[in-house]
């Protein structure tokens, strides 16, 4: 704020919300905003319904504005020019994550508050906020690092589960919903989840099951689990609302050759694009060495994806290890490692692991099993 | 299109994907669009990774134009501009969903469409769009009547498995499990979720156990269920990605005369809302109606937000049952009706049911039981 002269910053993007305030806002119809002023007491700016659920999240609210509800009889984007007037930030320079002020597609409509308080400049700020989420602090590692442990728990007991003749669903449910349980056994009365899914702790499959497992974005199966597929399963946790990366190929029964070899071909593109993971290197080298293993052993025609993007409180977030990417490498960064092929007809293969990227090296946080026997289902 | 004499329509945002060409699109860092020509055939702009997901989802787009990864060497906006003068759109008028031509939380950034395009006038029709989308089909409502069907059953399940001892999301698991695998068999191998969540039936009750039920937007529990709680459930479905609500009170044990009240109030205000639900009234006259239940039961300060919203691909769609929005209710709209009452301390008093307008009429689609007795667990 110095820097740039700023009185304030107005906040209305969830994550961003999450990141700066330690608020779970979930982004309806009902516009939001947290004010931080450069001195003085962070204001709230929302809907009554949350009004009691606010104190209940976070302690760095000092002063909360609340409206009715949306549209209400008075826009609630006009009571925030006249909060803001309140705060005494009207006529002065404001930095804002998003230039729409609010943004949800549960039908938001409404006027930009720079057309509502005259004489004052809104300065977009998004990328220098996405700039500070790029580096992880100690806590955020130490979250990152917790959901990777429970990650493993819930993929040990999909692993257990899985059998022929169940849907993709069933093993995964049971999976986790006991880890879940034991999160919140081992983890006390304070640990909390950040999202509307009941289950702290996940591992899924997603449909991602036979040749179905070679649309890496699957979502839903057809017909249950059956010896010979080739899956790609995933495990994962909610620590405070961050996130790790990690998935599996998992084999039912024995796989032939073609499909160790094809597994084999993934696992050495993982390794190459790891061994590329050095501070101060190119985040585009390493999708460059998944990329050439792929390509040298004849499979450049099944690659469908980058090797891997950066992570925290979103799923992705940048820099994307990727060929048009060259941001440097910097230590703290928490990046997916996760090159795959995918063969028509056949199945996907890809592991995907979360890389911490420490001091002077880089950091293969999980340690599960990655060797095809490991990870083939006996049936 | 003929009336704004539009040569195409560019379309980006997910819901609008899904709505208009059948995609469900996992909106990354990846952008993407659909090209909605007056005449000719229907194009996809995106990247390779959907290739093959594709022509498994939907069978409209006849042209498939693909870019290896986001941000790549060359940026994919700069292919969408390229693959529009294929196509024989540039110097055209086009309309456009979101004006940023594509937004996502994951990363994306890229220069806008309109400044890669020259001479080429981009209209944004978004409010049409979600004026289309206002009332539904009977397709659409076939839809929603069937989510409402399988909300039942999970509900069902939920009260049957709900105990003290247990966290909330167990017995809410074990319901939605179940329901899920009976979808799968009573469906048919056709029948496919549409969401990452693996689960295409569910009950939940995410928190709203006790005092924290009086936080309508809790996620998250701290302790098992308890005698005496009260509780705030629900349950619904995903079938072809449209979704209804539902929402319960549950009482642990038999509720005292206090909590008895507060509970009558709340089914009150729902009544007096549904009868002010006809086609030609207007939507504030549902939530001036419920509110007065409220205000004359001396409950006004216990109220936390408005009566409902529309919904149908979003859980929350325009037009709301605000006292602000004067829009007037047509056959074929789909209202949430779900006003409440928050007793901080206490808990949170609210049903919310589906409800469709029909040609003369409002229809109360949510058959459950409501009465306090129905939804009292013996413990």
């Amino acid at each position: 704020m110095t820097a740039k002269n700023l009185s304030a910053v107005y906040l209305s993007t969830p994550t961003v919300l999450r990141y700066f305030a330690g608020l779970r806002y979930l982004a309806t119809e009902r516009p939001a905003a947290v004010v931080i002023p450069r001195s003085g007491e962070v204001a709230f700016f929302g809907p009554v319904i949350e009004k009691e659920h606010l104190s209940y999240q976070t302690k760095i609210i000092a002063k909360a504005y609340h409206y009715p509800d949306y549209p209400g009889e008075t826009h609630p984007m006009k009571m925030f020019a006249s909060w803001l007037g309140e705060l005494g930030l009207a006529g002065k320079k404001i930095g804002v994550d998003n230039p729409s002020f609010y943004s949800s597609p549960w039908g938001y409509k409404g006027p930009k508050l720079s057309d509502l308080v005259p004489d004052t400049t809104f300065l977009p700020i998004g990328e220098e906020l996405e700039g500070m989420r790029l580096i992880k602090s100690e806590n955020e590692l130490a979250c990152i690092r917790e959901t990777v442990r429970w990650g493993h728990r819930a993929h040990e007991l999909l692993q257990k589960y899985l059998a022929p003749g169940q849907y993709d669903f069933e093993a995964a449910t049971r999976a986790s919903l006991e880890a879940s349980i034991s999160m919140k056994k081992e983890l006390g009365p304070d640990f909390k989840g950040t999202t509307p899914s009941p289950l702290t702790a996940y591992a899924g499959i997603r449909g991602q099951v036979g040749a179905n497992s070679a649309y890496p974005h699957s979502v839903s199966i057809e017909r249950p689990v059956e010896k010979g597929d080739v899956i790609g399963s995933g495990a994962g946790a909610d620590i405070d609302g961050y996130h790790s990366e990690f998935e599996r190929n998992l084999f039912m029964g024995k796989p032939d050759d073609k499909v160790r070899r094809y597994h084999r071909i993934a696992l050495e593109m993982q390794q190459a694009a790891f061994e590329a993971l050095k501070p101060g290197a190119k985040c585009s080298d390493a999708d460059r060495a998944s990329y050439g293993v792929a390509r040298d052993n004849g499979f450049a025609e099944y690659v469908r994806h980058h090797t891997g993007h950066g992570m925290g409180l979103e799923e992705h977030e940048p820099p994307f290890l990727d060929l048009g990417d060259d941001t440097i490498i910097r230590p703290n960064m928490v990046l997916s490692c996760e090159p795959g092929i995918y063969v028509p007809g056949l199945g996907g293969f890809r592991h995907s692991d979360t890389i911490i990227m420490n001091e002077d090296s880089a950091e293969w946080v999980n340690t599960y099993p990655r060797d095809t026997d490991s990870l083939t289902v006996e049936c």
